[in-house]
């Protein structure tokens, strides 16, 4: 009760929490009606932006610095997926009520991320509104060397970093599931880490390359749309993680590996003459790689699992009209 | 009702309402993970972003194309206070549900406005969610060159562009109120025009800038603050329009142009040097210009009328524990 539980106004929300002092490439970072940044000399900017809600992104009761790592993760994911370097970030966040306890959490999640990958938060708005949050992350490429979706030719191996599908579970296990297992599978959904140094090492060894949020069957579909190509996949090479084994056995494993989402693991497509190098570069990785099939001639992915086609339901949740998420 | 009322999923969403070509300074605009883009050499950049909420930012029932128009004019309007050019905005858009015929509206209003200021949509996220928006543009301007909030010295003059208070009375407005003023006063509330071209304008001339957005009185007062400074100001100097006169009459239209808000006016102070050379310069604006009083040696803003002190009822709304808006 009292000043902890007190409403705090927006500049008080901006100072306390979120202003930082300029230097260095922030010419003029938060507080005034914009920000000034100098971008590195001959450099392509790079600019994602993504919004979450609450009940659409993540499940009410989330934790406050679990929702503060995701609002910045998922757009740091998006300039992985680039082969970018994430230099700034902006924030837009709407709060039903403005509570100290919970833009500390908020804040700290954000921040942990954010100085970790060495960026900066810039600008921001505060306004009163349904739980909700904006981020716009702001980096740097090469010219030239931003690897997009359509790169992907006919021979290229198809790869995927992480375990994809562990988020998913974590998401969905029962809340009175405890063990060792179920808590790795949540801190999985709650805390994603974004292939930040994994995404700018492929940057000229990658053909094709997104992020796998809405899951990997379906992000892999709209990559060879983008690419105009098909791909052979083997279901059985996917990587799944020892906890997903454990917590959901292999069947329903792979199906939360397919069709989950929220993995942002990266996603992408290597010609054969580079895979050595790949291999080579990978091997210093915090993250395992996996190579999960090869791109074809033709239309869209097909998935076998021990020489055989192999079929799953696609739950894939999609934003409007697709229902809701499984 | 058919194909009318379907709801779009968000592929279609992006494809049909938001994506353009990409070309000239955007290498890769819509569709991938990030977009990339070449900022001119030499210049830093810019960057503003700002959320908007149905019931908080505009009235339920506003026009999907004043909606469209406002998401980019409100950031349009903080690069103009910083005498930035802008070039590019990125776009998160959260529907209930994503039907046709407003999208159609709501993506006329941004473009319409963005074709006029040469920037392009160049990234953007759909999700399901109530009613908001958050815009963030991305602009340059000459290193050294942004205009702050801080450097107001005593003996600078203390200006504003257009007409403050029409924005709020044109709101605030009875349903049932019709003819030329009323039309006149709500068109200044659903479509404020960014003043983009006056702001880069005064980069050089002006000491401190911003723009009006939650009430000339309250956003001077923060103008003031930064560069620790008073003014002294004539209240009988500010520039009311002649269909707010009408409508409200003298003192309470005088009461709207200082603590009304949504002007997204420019507030600035020109040290007395300069003063000629804005003037010269406003007499090609298409807005009118004020002076409205002289910063001097204090805090904060003092308001005069007709030589006496000059009070009047702060009602300006406060985004957290403030209360309701007027």
């Amino acid at each position: 009760m009292g000043a902890r539980r007190a409403t705090l106004d927006e500049a008080t929300v901006i100072s306390r929490y979120f202003a930082r002092p300029g230097g260095g490439d922030v010419v003029l970072g938060i507080g005034d009606d914009a920000a000034v940044l100098r971008l590195p000399r001959g450099r392509d900017l790079v600019v994602a932006t993504d919004a979450l809600y609450e009940d659409i992104h993540f499940p009410r009761g989330t934790p406050a610095r679990a929702i503060g790592h995701r609002a910045l993760a998922v757009n740091l994911s998006d300039l992985a997926a680039m082969g970018a370097e994430p230099l700034w970030a902006t924030l837009a966040l709407a709060l039903p009520v403005a509570r100290a306890p919970w833009l500390s959490e908020f804040s700290r999640g954000l921040r942990a991320l954010a100085e970790g990958f060495g960026v900066r938060l810039v600008g921001g708005d505060t306004v009163r509104g349904p739980l909700s949050m904006t981020v716009t992350v702001l980096g740097s490429v090469r010219p030239g060397r931003a690897v997009t979706r359509d790169g992907a030719r006919p021979g290229d191996g198809v790869w995927v970093t992480g375990h994809p599908g562990d988020a998913v579970a974590g998401r969905l296990l029962p809340a009175g599931r405890r063990g060792r297992d179920a808590a790795a599978l949540r801190r999985r959904f709650l805390y994603p880490l974004p292939r930040v140094a994994e995404g700018r090492a492929l940057a000229g060894i990658a053909s094709a390359m997104m992020d796998v949020s809405d899951g990997l069957h379906d992000d892999l579909g709209k990559l060879l749309r983008a690419s105009g190509c098909a791909a052979d996949l083997d279901a059985g090479a996917l990587p799944l993680s020892a906890p997903l084994l454990r917590v959901a056995g292999e069947e329903a494993g792979r199906q939360c590996a397919l069709t989950g989402g929220d993995d942002y693991e990266l996603l992408f497509t290597v010609p054969a003459a580079r895979e050595a190098r790949l291999r080579r570069l990978a091997a210093g990785w915090s993250c395992p790689v996996a190579r999960i099939g090869t791109v074809r001639r033709g239309r869209g992915p097909r998935w076998s699992l021990r020489q055989r086609p192999y079929r799953f339901v696609d739950r894939t949740y999609r934003h409007f009209g697709g229902g809701a998420r499984p």
